[in-house]
């Protein structure tokens, strides 16, 4: 993966409020989307994800759609040239979508328009997904005579169902938003122009009302512990956590605020004040 | 875990017509949740399992609220002066999910009014929780500066997917029973006065038509066997098991009462009578 | 497992428009499931798995009901005679149910009239199940003294969530297609007549529309990645078969027809074409 640096050409990324927020940013293309572009959002989500000012991410994208899917301008899939005899190449929609897995901040997506392709897949292991009425999805995969990617086989079942996961990406039909809510794919539906107002009400009642490090611990558990074979070992972690409360000046506000009938105010940071003993994959935060 | 014995201060137990009904019985405090409270509630569980004139356990709250969540009247969770250097200690949310888990006889989990914090996390387990038109539910721990426990990052995303386990766990908000029953974490919605009755005749109707053996097993095939990462280790399983009706006089009975057109009557008891070869957890009838 | 030739005496086989329909044909016994029945769907399925001209498979039952479940015509469940003291032996709901898990087809399932017990467990594999206003669904295990069969413990929560499995396996209740369609086990309901019409309209659009290769692909992603710990190994996979899409002629014919804005026609062949680093299973076409 090409060391991007911060001065992104195919993103933006701006903070304001404890709110990060990465916009896709090739709206002349409809956010087509290209190695680049995968490289400079796993760069921005790292960097959100270091920053203990940041408590939440809303990654959107600027102009009528979210994303299309891969670029095809130049008359193929962009990962073309990029590719080496090199078993560790990884394609590009798991880079973002393996750095929203593993990031400790919550992750609004907000899917204008077209959340086609990877425009969906990069967007399956946020926290939300936010849709308006005129949104629309689709896996087309095999419409292409290509693979879905992102490890999306892996996210999709979990929010759908596998009946509506192999629906969705056997038949690689395009449907729209009406059926994401039903289905659970997205959270909420709202009118275009109150699409990203929503979201950014969504992020500050998460900054004003939970704690930074419960929300990180929630997100960890939630993603590496709900996959074992038995509750047993999630009991045991969460047996350690709770133990720890004794020593954690957010929990004591936690109680206090409560008695107290106060909004709390949790100074915990993220990553620094995690628990040492947190499971841990390669995407974690160093 | 302390031996509470059979004397128990805030739960009360009680068994007719071959159900067991267990209760939060700390209504002057909104059944908030206790260390003791925790350890009894497990020690009847187990003692419901133990008994094979038990069919059906019926979990409920005496007073307005199931339960509020942890006691805070001492001015913090009430888990602290337990805590001992032992890595063994289990924290008391999960003493209860992971007995419910191991039970042998369906659990109906009875949420009248409030069911927050570790007073729905004790509850993933149930096989079924009815809620009333007024009930209302939180994962809040997020905004106490704590984590989820009993568990519940293993039981939730299974029973509402991913993404809805995601938004109620990280925001931790406050939701109702219409909710709760779109989402799939109710079964069905009651007006209060009709809650406890319709528990009752649910079990009533498990008792009456099903067999005591054959629903053990599928509840161990839900839960253990569920989580392999291929239908083949179920199919093994299931074709001993089938391979075994040839000598279950309740099978037997199950085909005669059928061509005869009448009721059947069962008379397998659990745990006696249950396959030797079953998948078994320390937490199972000895 | 009996080799059964192609003589079928209990199922129906037929192509065309390269779509194969497999048939249970035992009418006048509603379809009543027998050891005969299932190594003859094995075989049908099997067969239209290895032929390149097959696409989709649509199983159905001919006359008025799918299947009532086990054949109990003769006083028990037909299965007794031919078990063997012999750990191999396997219970004939899993011969079909593992046969359509690791079909490279996709399945649509067509669930006229009632589909009960093996009925409906052998169906849960397939990608699609439809059914009719008139449809009705039961695993009444429990209501026979049996138990669940067919690995549908480990397909059943994957569809509909452990919630709905718990009660639906643990009463053995019978309910109806609406609720067979808002918990997610069914796709579609038709009326009785169009029925048949309607599944053979979406196999015909999956004919059309889909590559060979890219279904199976991502048939196999889902069912054999998604139960993995962590997405990291579907990423690897996905990373792999990205790369390999530059040799694809069918990933070169969706860019084309997608910028020349005509329908492809893919050419690649299943199981021929398929990609050699695939998971597979001891059932995958040899």
């Amino acid at each position: 993966m090409t060391d991007v640096g911060r001065d992104y050409t195919q993103i933006t990324y701006s903070v304001a409020e404890r709110v990060a927020t990465v916009s896709l940013d090739r709206p002349h293309a409809r956010n087509g989307y290209t190695i680049t572009m995968s490289d400079e959002l796993a760069d921005a989500l790292g960097r959100a994800n270091r920053d203990p000012d940041v408590r939440v991410v809303v990654l959107t994208g600027n102009g009528r759609d979210f994303c299309v899917g891969a670029d095809l301008s130049q008359g193929g899939f962009a990962v073309d040239h990029e590719i080496e005899p090199d078993t560790a190449w990884q394609e590009p929609a798991g880079r973002v979508s393996r750095r929203i897995f593993a990031s400790d901040k919550p992750v609004i997506a907000v899917l204008n328009g077209a959340a086609i392709g990877a425009g969906i897949t990069i967007t399956l292991a946020a926290d939300y997904r936010l849709a308006a009425t005129d949104s629309r999805f689709g896996f087309v995969f095999t419409r292409r005579g290509i693979y879905p990617e992102g490890a999306s086989a892996w996210f999709l079942p979990r929010l759908v169902g596998m009946g509506r996961a192999l629906d969705w990406m056997i038949s690689g039909r395009v449907f729209d938003a009406e059926e994401a809510l039903r289905c659970g794919l997205v959270h909420s539906v709202h009118a275009p122009e109150r699409l990203l107002p929503a979201a950014y009400e969504l992020a500050s009642e998460l900054v004003t009302t939970t704690a930074a490090v419960s929300v990180a611990v929630t997100r960890r558990l939630l993603y590496r512990m709900s996959g074992v074979d038995s509750p047993d070992p999630v009991h045991e972690l969460d047996s350690r956590l709770i133990a720890s409360i004794r020593h954690s000046p957010d929990a004591v506000e936690g109680v206090l605020s409560f008695l107290q009938k106060r909004p709390p105010e949790f100074r915990g940071r993220v990553p620094e004040d995690l628990p040492a003993f947190l499971p841990r994959t390669p995407e974690d935060t160093p």
